[in-house]
Formats: structure tokens, C-alpha cells, sequence
């Protein structure tokens, strides 16, 4: 079966492997708050909830600074890492080389290492600005280079709503167009050629 | 090697481009606003750290209702952008038609856009609520096409832990089934077929 | 064309179908903290904006903990679930056994629907910490068969930078490199073997 041996043919790819292992290092940076979180409730006897607190102690629901910055500093994490996570994957699918990949993953793995550094010791800014601005302009990189790449087609989808022609060959409904580069491209459309004048931007 | 080239050849489906250049935007859109927190702390100056703060002035340490909107505004994209990426991925990879996969894609990033500028002009209800709802009926919509599509496999395996059947043709072990559809599916099983019987639902 | 019949070969895989599935259903289950989010404010009156009072009633505008409780409940879905999510996919692109996903997926859905009955009833503690660990144990060991699996590769790619030979074959620049296992892997570089000696980690 042609799925199950193509799917695991895509650890073969140095550059998704490499996305992999950062993607995976940077998640787990991510959780390690989870658990930084818990061990500051614990020690410092900070409880969110009337049921976490031991029973007939219900003045220990309360904030405490090194808790809340802790989760502001999760946050921050989920604002980040999560877009590079799917920026991360898609870009990965564009086909970049390998060198500009693994120094995009590096870039911003370190730059979220040193943020959460700078945010729990904490050290004076600019520091952590400094090292979430990194983090940011690769998410920016990442994200114009899949946007793109997606737009040429995208782009090309313009004049294919002028130009479209379907045809049939052996069998299989296909329609050709003709994109900025006036290369042809040809995809199979499965019952659903009808609807592409309207779809295409 | 075959592995790289497939997945350059991902780019190649109109469907997956048009989710990777939507997700590229939404995205984009999201990070958007972790700028604008920022410019929002520094014109307002409100700050929420003491070593945000210019020395010697720990009373801009405070809150502030125009960078909290911002915040919840981010927080409400998280709760919902992030689940569209995931799903949409989910679903691109169920083969949908490019006319459908088009417009969930395009009306979840409008109402995305909308819901950004209700929140932050702000625009009187319920806009912005409608806004929101555009979206969330496009993610379950998303939602429910993948378990749909990836149920036909789970209820095929309640018939599967019965009716299995352990073959070695080819050097490779097989294990064939009927589902529902009396159709036959078979896969590879690496070394463990003899975990098979209890592991499907 | 190849992209978009192999793109539609992801759904054979039994452990992607299951993936998929768990995945949706675990993304829905986070999703209905939004509505339920929105049913308590509207039924308990308690709005965050101003805008969302009805005209008028500016006292309205307040905090309230039974709506607190199920945003905390959310927010730790996302602290979980978008790490299960990015985590998971790429555990089964190292292509696991069937019975060892499904094994994972189930823990982890079970216990995140688990966690939410102990945080919205709620329980007495310590139910709800088990059950979040449980999903916390489920990412850390996906986390940790991606980066065993991907850092092959890279512990390969320190020995590549040292005996780097590149070569041309048949038209197309390669690479030659024996990795720790002595075994020799090929990849196509297009336009940056020059690249290449820096780049490896």
C-alpha cells in the first residue's frame, strides 16, 4: 500500500528532519512552563482554584508575581511558537535548501531559549525584546516565503478564471491554463470542474 | 531519493496551496497584534513588568483597557485560528473539491479580519459575535469532514478486531479485512501484527 | 500529476486515519470551551466589554468565576492540546506501530475529556492534576520518539561535516556521507552544496 511507505518516506528528507527535532526541542521547551508553573503553585503555596488549595485554607487562593510570570511568559510562548510550528511545517513543503532552513530553526529556537531566560531570571531590557524580535522576524521570514510560493499559483489563478479550458483525456477530466509564465499546468479535477470558474482566487 | 521530491510535490496541489497560503495569512494576522500590544505598551506607556518600565518608575507597572483589549482580541485568534490551522491541514488531506476547500478557507480568514477590526475599533454587537461565529462553524465544518472521513477506518476497525486475519505473502506480512463496505483493505505491518487484535478502535 | 493522488494516499495510513480522527475530535472538544465560555456570560450576565452590556448597564462589566473557571480550562487546553496536535503528527510521520498510536492518541484524549469534568464539576483535587499528567506524560513521549528519531540524522550530521564529498553524478550534484551506523545516505542539493560544510547540525 502506496500511503504507509510513502508517509514514513518523509523522515528521509534532512530537511523536514530537522524541523522535526527543533519543532519537537521548542515544544518542549514550551511544556516545560506547565511545569515550572505547577512547581511555583507548590512551593509558594499560590492556588487558582478554592479545590486546589488544602481544605479550610481557602487564603491561599491567590496571585503571586513569580506565578504570573511564569504564565506571562507561557503565553508569550503560545503567541509564538505555535505560528512557527505551522509556518515551520509549511515552509518545509516549499523545498527550501537545507542551509537556509536549519538557520531559520536555529535562529528561532535559540531566540526562544534566551527569551524565556531574559523573562524568568529576569534581566533588564532591551534583552528579552531583543531576543523576542528574533523569534518574530523568523516567524515573518517563514511566513513570506509560504506566502510566495502559494501566490504564484495563486496569482496564476487569476488568469486562469479567464483562460480556463477543460478537456478530456483518457478518461480523466483535466484543465489547463497557462499562469504568468506562460508554463502549462495540468491538474485532474474528480467530478468538480464545473465549480472552478467561481473558486479560483 | 524519493522522499524529498514528494515533498516538494505537495506544492503542487492546488488544494494544499491554497490552505498554506490562507494559513500564511491568518497567521500573519495573529502575530499582527502581538505588534500592536507592543506599540501599545510603549505610546500608552503601560507596562507589565518592573523591568519593563524605565528605572525609577514602578508606577507605570499597571493595566490598561486599550492594551487589554488588544490581549483578549489575541487570546480569542489563539482559541480559534490555531484550531483552523491544525483541521484545515486535516482536512486538505481528506482530498477535498478545490471549490469547497476554497471557500471554508476564505471565509474563515474574512471572518477572521472582521472580528479583528469589531474588536478593536470597537464595533457595537452583535458584529463581532457574528463575526466569531463564521469562523467557528467553518472549524467544525472542517472538524467534522476529518472524523467523518477518517471514521470509515475506526468503525471498519470495530469489524476489523473480529474478522482478522494474518497473512505472509511476498516476504511481507498482510493483514486483510473487510469494512462496512465489504471492500478490502490491506496494509503492511512491521513486526507488529501480533499486537493487532487489541489495538484498533 | 503526482502532488495530489499521494496528497489523497495520507488517508490510507491506519495510523494518520487514527491521528486525524483523535486529533478533530480532541480540537472540537477545545473548541466547545468557547461556547461554553459564551453560554455563561450571556446566562450569568457577565461581560468582558463594554460594548457587549446591553445599553446601559455598565455594571455588567465584570469578572465572574464560574466563567473564569472554564477559561482557565481552556487556556490549559491550549497549553496541551496545541502541543499534542504539532507532537502528534510528526510522531506518526517516524512511522510508529499502529498499537503504540492508538495507545497514545486514546491516553490522551481520554485524559484531557477527563480533565475537563474534574475543572468544570468540579472535583476534589488531586483527580484533576492525574488526569492532566497523563496528558502531559503522552506529549513528552511523543516528543522524545521525534527527536530520537530526527537526531539520527543529526548526530549523523556532525561526522558530515568532517568527510563531506560531494559529487556529480547523472546531472545532478550529490552528497556522500556515512553516518554513525556506517551506512550511506544520498540526497539531492540543488543549487547549495556549497553550503552544506556550515550548515549541518
Amino acid at each position: 500500500m502506496a500511503g504507509y511507505s510513502e508517509l514514513l518516506s518523509f523522515m528521509d528528507s534532512p530537511v523536514f528532519r530537522l524541523y522535526a527535532t527543533y519543532a519537537a526541542v521548542v515544544t518542549l521547551k514550551m511544556m516545560f512552563l506547565s511545569a515550572w508553573t505547577a512547581k511555583f503553585r507548590l512551593s509558594q503555596k499560590v492556588f487558582i482554584n478554592p479545590e486546589d488549595a488544602p481544605a479550610g485554607k481557602k487564603e491561599l487562593v491567590r496571585r503571586h508575581d513569580d506565578v504570573e510570570r511564569v504564565r506571562r511568559c507561557h503565553r508569550n510562548d503560545l503567541e509564538n511558537i505555535v505560528p512557527f510550528l505551522v509556518l515551520g511545517l509549511l515552509y518545509v513543503l516549499t523545498g527550501p535548501s537545507v542551509y537556509a532552513a536549519a538557520w531559520h530553526f536555529r535562529a528561532f529556537v535559540a531566540s526562544r531559549f534566551a527569551y524565556m531566560v531574559c523573562y524568568l531570571l529576569p534581566l533588564p531590557q532591551p534583552t528579552r525584546f531583543l531576543a523576542c524580535l528574533v523569534g518574530y522576524g523568523v516567524n515573518v521570514s517563514l511566513a513570506a516565503q509560504v506566502i510566495m510560493n502559494g501566490q504564484l499559483w495563486v496569482l496564476g489563478g487569476f488568469s486562469f478564471g479567464l483562460g480556463i479550458k477543460i478537456m478530456s483525456r483518457g478518461g480523466q477530466v483535466r484543465c489547463r491554463r497557462g499562469n504568468g509564465a506562460n508554463r502549462h499546468v495540468q491538474f485532474p479535477i474528480f467530478e468538480g470542474y464545473d465549480e472552478l470558474p467561481f473558486c479560483v482566487i
